[in-house]
């Protein structure tokens, strides 16, 4: 009886698989906030290398992974594909329940498959700081261990709710060499504007993503980098699933269903474009459904608009299904999951009706999680306990129809870092969050006149 | 270029490895108190089920791993071996370096290894609920682990230093379904004892060790386990030995010296036993080194002597190498390490010289974690970071003398759970902790009277 799936590490890919190739329907362009015209890649160049930029707009297909970042990823690539035979049995389903484990890297989640690339193509054009945003902390400690690794400095803006709420978290991206600020911060104009307004703020992506972009723009030497929602993030992540296709042919069993969180769409892609691919190209039929926070619905009642990627209005305007960049989501534990908008590829793919998506409770989620650790093992992160939601919802359907689906999902990190959360959750804390419908409509409203003229 | 060795789950061992057949003198017997002759097993009976105690005093080289166990090991088993390539650069050193990985476990540890057996036995003996002790809480969590499998009530008594340093590893405990109470505790006799002697008492793993015991004598329906220094648990951790054997082969490279963190023997024991088997029986001449810390020196600056193993002086004497267990380690951050005494296999491998035993200064471990972190990017545990600085002094010999040998430790456990102690190491505020010389020579001086006429 097997319970996990393993590559050697010749296995781990050589190509990203860049989806805009097989995509009926490209996504839209981004404009310039200014003129509202498709920008030119240039004017990215003082935030990205011209390599990222590059991968940014590419069509094609496959882009060769550097031999120094496959080498890096082999201290812990390919990941494990596990069969989670424990939580079948909890909840006596006839479906085959498997996970790709993302939580068994350096900083514990997906985020290091696009933290080392960007460090590598950032180290090659010579800059030698980057700065970045986090939310959760995830993001910010697998950037630091990429600078770490190529010797660069790095400066993370971490959302001022998690930096309160995971001081380990802080402290993990210190081991690994990197300079950690709350956010808002007064370190930049922008941290200063907010602090103004709102002293209390609890920070939000949009705002880190602002400061840190502000940093970056000011500073010759540095470079901003984004852990999710740009093309080539997703991209990057793409090793993830083109690993799980191997695996779950090991295993004998295609997905009938591929299942990931949903923050700003990278770990979503990275498990489901290379097995979107098959749809595509193979004709499958395989389901894919973003899991995202009922708090924070960008994707399920959100609109499809061109928005900022931030909250200062730093960035072009993007294609995406969004709740506006003013919106400021409640200080759930899923830090991860706390941002206005969804990446270009995947809000064009969700509009295509090519994956699904649903909303989580919070409390739902620990329950989730709290089923899984107590029958897996595993401590999930509560970014990962909304795909397990969703999983279980999924895996009850089965039973109560007596199929035998294989349900895949991505278990995009470990929760080690959450046990004050898990706490809340066990002594009854910790409740359900429902979204401002309010400010919802009041930050949506704001962008209309952002929108281009068709 | 390889970076990790894995096996598939066939390679699972299917026996635990008994060291005892294969040791030229076989350790003395475990003395009754009272009349200080060798005790019959059927005194350890109100403690542990008749499986766990054959197993204690078994001399068969090769004891079967029993189908249900090793179908939950398959969830994290075989764990990886590591090429350690970052460390080597770092270093500049000849000497190739590899790492057997037990932090991939369910607990975080090499614990688990043990406790789901014990929690397997335990449940096929007819008992309801598991007194136990925890150090730093590894073990702890292991067996809240294990018996939440075997749905097995866990009762958890946490040295109070660790308890106070760790709430999350106690949140852990918690959310794999055990009860965990700061000893010493008002829950037991000895506990309200040590508490009226020193309100302020931190703690040691012998007085959490006594108040488990007298909770699990005084209830038919529970069991005693413990998570060191027996001749069981050390066999049950055989396992990682066993594979890294087979792991070791493929890298192409047996170990010139093996070195291990040192608590009660289980870690050190379970990497170092199989590859010792190999110099008793092949004629291999590994060299094994066991690392304490500095501030809990039994193994270097201890005594061979009969003594208890439990502060309450509860247990039989065992014939260790101790400090006495009157002796209560300074509030290190290596909580799994501050026992006073070692395991009686590993104490009598010492004396006859088939291991070399040394001490590493907190200060000193705390560094070499932080240059594994930046360089490998995995955490370690502090109980980890004792080997890891052996390592890098036998590493610098290598380059020193320009000699490349082979050097393999245990990475016994994960540091996601210590980040508050890197903090503080990083700050400066982390001193070394010199051993206590008087306390160390009053409690070895009195259990001068507890030893047996010769």
């Amino acid at each position: 009886m097997e319970y996990k799936y393993q590559l050697p590490e010749s296995e781990i890919p050589r190509f990203f698989y860049n989806i805009m190739a097989d995509m009926p329907n490209k996504p839209l362009p981004p404009l310039h906030p200014g003129t509202r015209q498709p920008i030119t890649p240039d004017l990215l160049e003082p935030l990205f290398p011209k390599e990222l930029i590059q991968q940014e707009v590419s069509t094609e297909r496959f882009i060769e992974i550097p031999n120094e970042v496959r080498e890096i990823y082999a201290k812990w690539r390919p990941t494990p594909l596990h069969r989670a035979r424990g939580l079948e049995k909890l909840l006596d389903t006839p479906a085959r329940i498997y996970f790709k484990n993302e939580g068994v890297s350096p900083a514990g989640s997906h985020k290091p498959n696009t933290a080392v690339a960007q460090a590598f193509y950032n180290k090659a054009s010579g800059v030698k700081r980057i700065a970045t945003e986090t939310g959760a902390g995830q993001w910010g400690s697998a950037l630091s261990y990429g600078c770490q690794l190529f010797g660069l400095e790095c400066e993370v803006y971490m959302v001022r709710v998690s930096y309160n709420q995971k001081p380990y978290r802080k402290i993990m991206m210190n081991t690994f060499g990197a300079q950690v600020y709350p956010s808002p911060s007064d370190r930049t104009e922008f941290g200063r504007k907010i602090l103004k307004e709102s002293p209390d703020s609890s920070g939000s992506l949009g705002i880190a993503i602002s400061e840190a972009i502000e940093r970056a723009a000011s500073d010759p030497d540095a470079h901003y980098s984004l852990g999710s929602v740009l093309n080539h993030v997703l991209l990057h992540q793409t090793i993830i699933g083109q690993e799980a296709v191997k695996q779950m042919e090991q295993a004998g069993h295609m997905p009938d269903v591929v299942i990931a969180p949903f923050g700003g769409g990278s770990n979503f892609a990275g498990l489901a474009f290379p097995f979107l691919h098959l749809n595509f190209t193979q004709g499958q039929k395989i389901r894919f459904v973003a899991v995202e926070p009922s708090s924070c619905p960008k994707l399920t009642q959100g609109s499809f608009l061109y928005d900022f990627g931030d909250s200062a209005g730093m960035t072009p305007l993007l294609p995406m299904y969004t709740l506006g960049h003013d919106f400021v989501p409640s200080a759930i534990h899923a830090g991860g999951l706390r941002y206005h908008g969804a990446g270009t590829l995947v809000s064009q793919l969700l509009k295509d009706g090519f994956i699904e998506a649903v909303a989580q409770d919070q409390a739902h989620c620990f329950a989730a999680g709290l089923d899984f650790i107590r029958s897996e093992g595993i401590i999930p992160a509560p970014e990962a306990t909304h795909a397990i939601a969703s999983v279980i919802d999924e895996a009850i359907k089965c039973r109560e129809e007596g199929v035998g689906r294989n349900i895949l999902f991505n278990l995009s990190g470990h929760g080690y870092f959450d046990m004050g959360a898990y706490s809340d959750f066990m002594d009854g804390k910790l409740k359900d969050v429902a979204p401002d419908k309010k400010a919802m409509s009041e930050s949506l409203k704001a962008i209309e006149k952002l929108q281009p003229e068709i």
